[in-house]
């Protein structure tokens, strides 16, 4: 696809856009030769997102050594794109001066983003050595809560007064140099620094010089609170397909702008935890993490399935005389739950999805409810005569077909209704549905379809 | 959030951003009166997105009678907003005259994703009552694949001739009125139209009026082809944290921009799909379905479930005779086989996950294998510790222990290396990973779960 850089001599991506072993491997043999000049030209002039990959493809050792041999030239962005694991190493290995010293030259959002993760210790260690301003600007920016716009905003800004002309702006921002590196908005603020509206560049652009701003200013302007959770602003810029929004303090004041490339990674990143969450894998982890680390970060989800089987279990065992007296209930049993399991997964995968972009609320919530059960008895239906009928032939026994079809339509007429309350209710209780929903429905399932097939056909061939 | 429109009476939103009920209903009851003026009040001065989750919420049969009393005050841009199946509806009841008028004025990405899931016919009457040039660029996006950048790209673009000053440049934007509704930079094209570079607004604000265009054109661009597939462009977009990009042809001329709000759009679809997929669910369902379209969507997956749950049914009745012989066995079987499946889909869903990132691929392919195996077979070594003493203990059958241990290691190995390989290999034949890997790795982990725990059983209590 991309039009790359005509000045680059040597491609650093195959056509799917995976990084070439070739590349990775000149710039391991420059590093491995501890010259500057050779590390520098084999890494050429990347951007931040090619050197973040550059980075996460190199040996772990290597990675650091990368980033001393660059010197200034490393430009501290490319961490912002790497795994968790790996930027946490090599901060690291590295001196607090060559950490500060790339910091400085940071867009504030993406320093912030490097030290968050941080012990308070480093942080303070890092950021001591950082200019007046930038420290305090930071400090602040790492006040506000975890995962919120105030974590995620830029602090630098173009901010006017409204009483301004438009050929003042346009003068101002050419004279300027500490501007912010890419824009699309300027700010129009009063003299206590309280928001009054947005004037986009291309409005600027096409209005002429003696203009007041106060005529081009949108008051109608899209702003989010610095306290304001992540994914809430990532659905705002989504609803109102915006490309920046001003973040203003509980007093109305402007304290930084929130892009859209950083609610992209916002997007992504949630839809990544729900779909991890629901697969029963921690939202943090990553393909770099050690098989030990995997592993146990895993156990606990398997330890809930564990639990939930012995439930099944216990339900089987009660039936132990019907099985031993008809070992084809053995046979058919696990189908049953399969089926139960399946379609209850279905219900919840809608359910959950749908509570993440809030397309599913209170004011559809019993309409939803009511599709998803008769959906599981519409579908239990269709199975019960496949199913039943399967059965009945496969042991010459017609009365299996009553007992698989009762047990069927059962189950999966459960599943739709646990599949839609269980992602509702743990909502209704604060806790994410994507994480929590899997073993309960699985539960229900379980039980509902071990319980009813056993029973059901202890009591019709009377094995009680 | 949103300090939203100051001029508004009512809010439309309560603090979670659902939609309040009141609002609904004050429309609803102007629609039902039938007087323009009245719906006009009631509806307000919304944004598309406003007015896209408001006819999500009115009942069918008023969503085309509010679009007919709002005449051409109705902006069909949210049409774009709302669920495939209600925006068919709505458009199938209307007018194709109101149609056409309202696709007229629509940015010419909006005007494709409302034409294109028409029929050619009805594309058709509604492209002949359209103006030639705004048909003619209409009916050139639609030629382009399906999810291609060219169905998604605006053909509204500033381009300029390099020789072109900055002041000419900016009078020239003053002067013209056919420009896009918002644009974040202009384009540099030579004589054949071809694609020279970009130059963003900030940049053209910051330089002086006497400055040639061709000072300042970044020729380093980032373009994307009119052919190639939205979820490539959008992984380029989000790699590179852009805000457009120009399209061009096969000859390099450039015939489009996409805009980052409608990548973002992409990546929540994308992500989406990928979500439903692994929960048996088809990317197109939609909360809106009627409950017999959504049993029949959800019967296949259903339906390859079953077929995967004999196929266990049948391994299990090879064992009918040491099932008979000790019924335990039945009690205990299930729990090993659920082990296995919820293993696999934890291997499964970071697979899925990180081929659709493009985070997995040839180059750490083997290391991932290898890091799933590892991780199987080490949960599968606690969880035979735990589960093996929990099946002697409650039994008082210490051979047990043994039979259940090397059952459980046998599963979660053979889940990691399922889990991981047939995600794998389906993509390297060019199925979707996230659509069909389910129902094989859950084949997998049954059969291997029932096969290995009831043989190693029959072997070890010399049951056959």
């Amino acid at each position: 696809m991309a039009a790359e850089a005509e000045t680059k001599a040597l491609p650093i991506r195959d056509a799917e856009g995976a990084l070439l072993s070739a590349f990775v491997e000149r710039v391991t043999t420059a590093i491995e030769s501890g010259e500057k000049d050779l590390v520098l030209r084999a890494v050429g002039d990347l951007h931040e997102s090619d050197s973040g990959d550059l980075i996460e493809a190199l040996d772990p050792d290597l990675r650091p050594r990368l980033v001393e041999l660059m010197g200034s030239a490393f430009d501290f962005t490319a961490l912002t794109q790497v795994d968790d694991a790996i930027r946490e190493e090599i901060l690291d290995e590295l001196e607090p001066e060559t950490v500060a010293a790339g910091v400085a030259e940071l867009d504030s959002d993406d320093a912030v983003y490097l030290l968050e993760d941080l012990t308070r210790d480093e942080q303070t260690e890092i950021l001591d050595k950082l200019p007046a301003p930038e420290r305090v600007a930071l400090e602040r920016s790492l006040l506000y809560p975890e995962e919120s716009a105030g974590r995620r905003m830029q602090t630098e800004f173009i901010s006017v007064a409204p009483f301004w002309t438009v050929g003042q702006t346009i003068d101002h921002m050419r004279e300027t140099d500490d501007l912010p590196e890419r824009f699309y908005e300027i700010y129009v603020v009063d003299p206590a620094h309280k928001l009054i509206g947005t004037v986009s560049l291309d409005r600027l652009l096409r209005t002429k010089r003696p203009i007041s701003i106060s005529e081009l200013v949108d008051k109608n302007h899209r702003s989010v609170h610095a306290t304001d959770d992540q994914e809430e602003v990532a659905r705002f810029f989504e609803r109102y397909d915006l490309i920046a929004a001003p973040v203003v303090d509980d007093d109305g004041r402007l304290v930084g702008v929130m892009t859209v490339d950083d609610v992209v990674d916002v997007i992504e990143d949630e839809a990544d935890e729900d779909l991890k969450a629901l697969g029963g894998v921690r939202s943090a982890e990553e393909l770099s993490d050690s098989v030990l680390y995997t592993a146990r970060s895993r156990f606990p989800w398997l330890f809930a399935n564990m639990l939930t089987a012995f439930l099944s279990a216990f339900v089987i065992s009660r039936f132990e005389g019907s099985l031993e007296k008809m070992v084809a209930l053995a046979v058919l049993m696990p189908i049953v739950a399969s089926m139960g399991g399946n379609a209850g997964t279905q219900t919840m995968t809608v359910a959950v999805r749908a509570l993440a972009t809030q397309e599913l609320g209170r004011s559809n919530a019993w309409r939803i409810i009511r599709r998803e059960v008769s959906v599981g008895a519409l579908n239990g239906l269709a199975f019960a005569l496949i199913m039943g009928s399967c059965a009945a032939f496969v042991f010459s026994n017609p009365g299996l077909f009553v007992v698989m079809a009762l047990a069927v339509i059962t189950v999966l007429t459960a599943a739709g209704l646990g599949g839609i309350l269980i992602p509702l209710g743990l909502e209704k209780l604060g806790v994410d549905p994507a994480v929590s929903s899997g073993p309960f429905v699985t539960t229900i399932t379980d039980v509902v379809g071990f319980f009813s097939f056993l029973g059901i056909a202890t009591l019709y061939f009377h094995l009680g």
